[in-house]
């Protein structure tokens, strides 16, 4: 059975749990949070989610275990979440990767001043901003929503843009006052849409959970960060 | 036939034509610069490099691009540079993921600063330094480079960690005195195989070529920049 090693309170961790349900895949959940020696010995940069395989292999990097999952165990019951067509395959993909890079990467160096209330340097705002405008033209450009994000069929660009989006709509807008939904039409609505599967309000459940517990370790982090300063 | 679409100082793009020379697939090179309006219609985050497939598509992202050519083109006269087997492809493709997000990315941070000769900040070289620490840590995990990055077959993730290497490598040297070859035992032996290859070769030397036009675009958009300051 693979095993998925994280927290429910994270976003990537969270876009390997809704592929493994949508997969309707056996897997069982391994509570690590990040930094800990434990995943330091699954993930080679420590970082969450990591899955180990039925066979014992471990492998990190959501984009590498997403490509894993769909080719490891092809849909019997489900459309491919990658087009059979390699380029329409191509195109998926794409959106992914900007996705990741210019929505995902950028929003998320915005967490830590979130958690300690320190003002976000203008440097690194300003390098925020820069590369989200860029995501945002590319992803009116690429996106379609219509219904799904790459068109007619739902496919793996729609779970990976609604979990990087929960990053990057959340500490943009409470960091930068800056409304990511309103610089991409038809994202809201095909995020509402999302948010409203039986499986992504299962993930919200346990993301809610595990909510307490996260932030009770990110508070012991940041004491001991303090008292190292 | 492929159109490649960027110039050749670019390691990204020089990535995308190893790939091309390796599976020897027939390309023609369009020389854009970054920023620019053509370049803007092809690749929708302006970034070098972009191809346009035969059928008239254009795709950006190296590893969206060299996905699509290695799925697009199976190689007749090579072994695959993606292995057959589902996990060892993964292994591959999480030594790709590391490089670009770890030794690149942040590695790429530090280019404005070389060619202005402004001092990088110390709140952006920690940040650096911080993500470099953790593909060192990865990079000597996964890294086999027995001979070939993941063991004894030639795959992708050699032509990318070379190329993410001249980026990497090079600014981490001038801007923060750090020498990344000496944190990742058999990488510099196996970076000096990889550039005696006769299509390394020609690539460097097309990037040499390149390199005076580059650096008067560099120039011009330099001097533009400090104009609307």
């Amino acid at each position: 059975m693979i095993i998925l090693h994280g927290f429910a309170a994270s976003n990537y961790y969270n876009l390997v749990k809704h592929l493994l349900l949508h997969k309707q895949l056996p897997f069982q959940e391994n509570l690590l949070y990040g930094g800990s020696d434990q995943l330091l010995a699954i993930s080679p940069v420590g970082k969450v989610p990591a899955i180990t395989t039925p066979e014992g292999l471990n492998l990190s990097e959501s984009s590498v275990i997403c490509d894993f999952i769909e080719e490891t165990y092809p849909s019997l019951t489900f459309p491919p979440l990658y087009p059979e067509d390699s380029s329409q395959r191509a195109v998926v993909r794409q959106i992914m990767k900007i996705a990741e890079l210019y929505f995902e990467l950028p929003s998320r160096r915005l967490i830590g001043y979130a958690f300690t209330g320190k003002a976000v340097p203008e440097v690194v705002a300003a390098e925020v901003r820069q590369v989200l405008t860029r995501g945002i033209t590319a992803l009116n450009r690429l996106c379609q929503f219509s219904p799904w994000v790459a068109g007619e069929h739902f496919t793996m660009a729609d779970i990976y843009l609604y979990y990087v989006n929960q990053v990057a709509i959340k500490f943009v807008a409470s960091q930068l006052d800056w409304d990511l939904f309103a610089e991409v039409p038809g994202m809201k609505a095909w995020h509402e849409t999302m948010s409203q599967s039986e499986i992504a309000q299962r993930v919200e459940a346990d993301r809610q959970l595990n909510m307490p517990d996260f932030m009770q370790k990110l508070n012991v982090q940041f004491q001991a960060a303090k008292a190292n300063k």
